[in-house]
């Protein structure tokens, strides 16, 4: 079985962890979002590639969910004494000869597919890594700052902000030029299942679908597409997806974000037990939905939501 | 009273913070060599100039002469997992940031001498440290390996190779076209005294001399140039200038290093009391010389040697 996962940071890292252990067979293509890519001491870091390959990969620091096991702070605390920031951007030692090699290849002319599947070839995360595109997008955030209309970058939102303030827009910059990696339309149109794991709607699985072509590919492969909630009991289960979606007027529930995402791109979507009762709103929206536990508290809870979501996605195909 | 010294790494480095001992109000231009300046993993590394820094800036690792204290290698390790080399130069994390600072700064479009100056800034080593250039010169070192001939870059022969091989040519490529970077003319033509650590004198000041300019300032600035040997009982105190010295066609003795200064460049020269015999060598070729201790054993010892260089310049100049 071929299933394609368009993924996030954590929330889709820890999923793809327990798809493999409930298809231990499948051939998996991640597609991962890059929109919260940002250039940093003059290197680039991908924070969500990386935490997939990491977590799947063996290397995250588990307790926070990015970010490199037994990590040290050297470098950053050598930054920092040149009086050279951010010092909100937690980069760690190891992690840093990551974005090393990756800046050093793309220096060298290497695509960041390239990049992304030479730094895998160390990691070996058992599923295939596309980033969502070659060309650079970055995710912006408008926010109004002592009445005055400021644009940041995503990761200063999330990060340095920690989203306590109201976001008005989130603009992909650079996605409406950027062109699908190589791979990832094929990988697309060769899939069995497509997957949107409980990632954030609008910066994570939102970013990846607002490169052109993708979210038509996706459309038109005819397979079942199935997605989990990331909103369980009208609260994000994880992170602060509730600001950004209220950035694009979408209110913070499993059902709302089923239908931001429209029948006319989702089969299938499964809610939290909590939401029981967003299942007939789902389905009067003309998208399957099926109400299952939806926490992914340890590896075989993750595994079991894995499960629903691809025999939902038979119960589609049928 | 000002003094410019042209230094190479460690030699330089000890030599100058018993300079900065020995005369406490003067006025300090050290000329740094960046022909052992490399590119490793995208990072620009300028060993020499980071030597000084450290060592007058306390920061060094006094043990080995080069590096940073209390040092930790993370970085180095995940490169090496990653499969990327080189191995053999030792890179530690605290030392990384310092590249990563320059390397950010140099894609900005600073020149190196003022990311030099913004480096400097943080670690205030009490002497002004230009680089010799803005301009990229490395140097790079003929040998012969199983009867072929190879061009390779100064750091490996000296880091990887350790020397061990004979060298049949020392080049200091991109010289030619180099520029004296902002300052450094100036200062040699506002000097009291010139002065030649004990450093390597073909790869140290050897390469400093080689860009266009520097040679003929120094020789024109009508103050007193002394140097001082770094070769002691014709081996070198340090390091292994000797196979350099050979690639040149100089013999490894005190007076054979002044000689090849030449006494167009050179005013003074200090030999080691073990090469007594070689003062009256030296000041047949037109050059002042004193024997006296040359071992920077430790600081007193070190601002010993600085006060005798002083002191045989206002001998030159009287």
């Amino acid at each position: 079985m071929r299933i394609v996962v368009l993924a996030g940071g954590i929330g889709g890292a820890r999923f793809l962890r327990g798809l493999k252990q409930a298809a231990p067979d499948a051939d998996i293509t991640v597609v991962g979002n890059t929109g919260d890519d940002i250039h940093l001491f003059g290197l680039k870091v991908c924070p969500d590639l990386d935490t997939v390959m990491y977590t799947l990969g063996g290397g995250i620091n588990e307790e926070q969910g990015w970010g490199r096991t037994d990590e040290s702070f050297h470098v950053k605390e050598e930054l920092a004494a040149y009086g050279v920031g951010p010092e909100w951007f937690g980069l760690g030692d190891r992690d840093f000869a990551t974005h090393i090699v990756r800046t050093q290849m793309l220096g060298a002319g290497y695509p960041l597919s390239a990049v992304t599947e030479a730094l895998c070839a160390r990691w070996q995360p058992g599923v295939r890594l596309i980033p969502m595109s070659d060309d650079r997008v970055e995710t912006h955030v408008a926010i109004e700052s002592d009445g005055e209309r400021k644009v940041i970058h995503f990761q200063e939102y999330w990060v340095k902000l920690r989203a306590s303030v109201a976001a008005t827009a989130v603009v992909p910059v650079g996605a409406d030029q950027a062109k699908p990696a190589p791979g990832v339309l094929e990988a697309i149109a060769a899939a069995d299942v497509i997957l949107f794991p409980p990632s954030n709607p609008v910066v994570s699985v939102g970013t990846i679908l607002a490169v052109p072509g993708i979210r038509e590919a996706i459309a038109e492969a005819g397979v079942p597409v199935v997605g989990l909630s990331p909103i369980v009991g009208d609260a994000p289960v994880r992170g602060m997806a509730d600001k950004v979606l209220a950035a694009v007027g979408v209110e913070s529930t499993a059902a709302a974000v089923a239908e931001h995402y429209g029948s006319g791109l989702l089969d299938g979507w499964l809610v939290d037990t909590a939401d029981e009762t967003a299942v007939a709103r789902v389905e009067a929206a003309g998208i399957r939905c099926r109400a299952v536990p939806l926490m992914m508290t340890d590896l075989d809870a993750t595994a079991a939501m894995a499960r629903e979501a691809l025999t939902l996605a038979e119960e589609v195909r049928a």
